[in-house]
């Protein structure tokens, strides 16, 4: 698993001091070729964090040698002083690895507002150098939790074709390995969340950045927990070339999907205090965009995910925040939508449909809104969960 | 106070039988004249309940005789034997009062998806036909409520000019009354609500429309509890002209928008399990528009709400939020916001202020939060609440 299961990957995770609990909070992820190919996406907030600046910056050239990730500290909007914290950690990185700064991605999440404690941090550099190694996938996937309560990691292979070129005696021609963190402000564009994604295919720049923005666009782009965009949301994709393995585009892609599909569905099975996980599919829209629209408004209904966590089949939410959508963005007759809770179909041509009470929605964590909008045939799914008591709970209680 | 204090009006509130609870749920207000100028403003969902379909027709040629308003059912998704149901109230409202259906607004609160019991409905209109009194506002406000703990009326007065032409003994020259209803699902194009303002001044229909449009525009479309739009909002202006005072419609503009602006106020004292009321209020924006739309960001912030919940003067949410408003919508630099919570600017240039331990939001109920994005001269208010475990309960153990 993780982001080590590829050749060419080494990483660690340790405790540098910037939690107050003392749990790990502080991550690196080497990539030792032999190629350096990255990618990365940032989050569209144009209220970034000191790291999304300055990491813009490093995979600009498509070259990257380092990750390093803390959690413990958002390092957002904390001014000039706080890029400057930014430079410093990668050039710390940088001398401690021998690789030049401008190689080194940073990321970092936690409270917005406040300066990182640097010399626990930079220290917390140098106990993760030297803790390094091929299984530390894991630890650092744990260094980056915040109010995760699980590790959230992926591995997708794949098998040595007929004449498949190969590195490895296993049967396994190349491998995309990834690892994940966000549990609240779990919304597009980009969930909140950092994300890291390595891989030992041969791959250019040009493909990796054209996988990984067409996976992101239609997985990590695709949860909308709570609604609320971050100012730190980072996925970053590496490729060592380890393998040996050359592969294309479309492959490529398919794979950095797969992963991010599997990353995003741990994201939101993970969301703070949810106790349902919702699926709106839109389907019969003239357009994609216009499924994607019609699904976000639905996933963004407070009243109707509060109805999710009572266990309340309520369709007259789902309809009443489709009806909060533009004709112009999405055309549809409000008379024709049909709309289908775990398969019970409760509105049928904008009215009452089968009975309500058909539907249990208590009896698994999964719901599945099926909303056909009978305009096209276009379609798409965004993920949400319910609102809870514990929802407000951990974000009355406690400053993230 | 209510929409009896202006001359013209008798009102009344009875129990018809639609709740389950037992507790007033039908409203009869009927505009005696001379004049019978209306106008109104609905909800801009496309998924419309079936009298706001039905009334839209009935302001049209600016004519109404009557408002008939029930709580325990919104009728929308009824399909077209709701709107049978809506036409048939209009028409036995009608037949008592001696007056065109065609002059029936007709207003529905309640359960999405059900049809109303029509029998208990008609005979509740018989039974407030026979209650109207010009002292029947209050029973008529109480008889609109859903979740409202409260009623929410309003009373404008304008005193007699200097020369000022008078029906009245008292010095009260025109009034303008008010009530509505409204506690969740509150959120624009119109606050989800039915409200009925009054007034005895003489108007004409023209004037009407547009001071009702103006005063909404600016107070009851900027309140933004929840985020989710209702399919039934109905804010009506009825003006009976019995006051013999012809007013302009300057004059008619300003006292409907104090009219509106209290009533707005008063629905988000009374939001679903709110603990604190929050003005949103964005200067230095390039246009009203743009500071419209950075305010609303803020309000429908469910991290933001819950920290406010939790007294927590937390601005990176607040940030946060800003930075989602496309730089097209609301041009401004990310780095020259600043942020006030109860006076204390705890964001300075989009970085740390003053010590945000200054600010006390356990204090009072009412929370100022000040965005100045130094880009323009603009400004706009939006108000909203807290996002809280009563809201949540509220929403999810019973459907609404």
């Amino acid at each position: 698993m993780s982001v080590t299961a590829p050749l060419g990957f080494r990483a660690a995770g340790v405790t540098a001091g910037l939690k107050s609990s003392g749990r790990p909070d502080l991550a690196l992820v080497v990539n030792d070729g032999p190629d350096h190919v990255v990618a990365g996406v940032f989050t569209s907030n144009r209220v970034v964090a000191a790291p999304v600046v300055w990491s813009r910056t490093v995979v600009g050239d498509g070259v990257a040698r380092a990750v390093v990730l803390n959690s413990g500290g958002a390092n957002a909007c904390t001014g000039p002083e706080g890029f400057g914290d930014t430079h410093r950690t990668a050039e710390h990185v940088g001398e401690v690895l021998g690789v030049s700064a401008g190689d080194v991605v940073v990321c970092s999440t936690g409270l917005i507002g406040e300066r990182l404690d640097m010399p626990a941090l930079l220290g917390g550099v140098d106990a993760a150098a030297a803790a390094l190694g091929a299984d530390g996938g894991e630890a650092a996937a744990t260094a980056i939790m915040t109010t995760d309560t699980v590790t959230k990691q992926v591995l997708v292979q794949r098998p040595l074709g007929p004449a498949g070129a190969t590195s490895t005696d296993d049967g396994i021609s190349w491998i995309v390995g990834g690892m994940a963190k966000g549990a609240g402000m779990l919304a597009p564009g980009l969930a909140t969340m950092l994300c890291v994604l390595t891989t030992d295919a041969v791959v250019t720049a040009e493909d990796a950045d054209a996988a990984l923005r067409a996976a992101t666009a239609v997985t990590l782009d695709r949860v909308d927990s709570d609604g609320c965009m971050s100012t730190n949301d980072t996925v970053v994709l590496l490729a060592s070339g380890a393998s040996g393995v050359p592969v294309g585009a479309e492959e490529l892609t398919e794979a950095v999907t797969a992963a991010c599909a599997s990353l995003a569905r741990q994201l939101v099975a993970d969301a703070e205090g949810a106790t349902h996980d919702i699926a709106v599919t839109v389907r019969g829209a003239t357009n994609e965009d216009a499924a994607v629209a019609v699904a976000r408004a639905v996933t963004r209904s407070n009243l109707f995910k509060a109805a999710v966590f009572g266990n309340d089949p309520n369709w007259g939410r789902v309809l009443a925040a489709v009806g909060t959508v533009p004709a112009d963005v999405a055309p549809f007759e409000a008379d024709a939508v049909d709309v289908a809770i775990n398969g019970v179909t409760v509105c049928r041509g904008g009215g009452v449909g089968e009975d309500r009470s058909r539907v249990d929605l208590a009896a698994a964590r999964e719901v599945r809104v099926e909303v056909d909008l009978h305009a096209g045939a276009a379609e798409a799914t965004v993920w949400t969960n319910d609102l809870t008591h514990d929802y407000v709970h951990e974000n009355s209680a406690y400053s993230t």
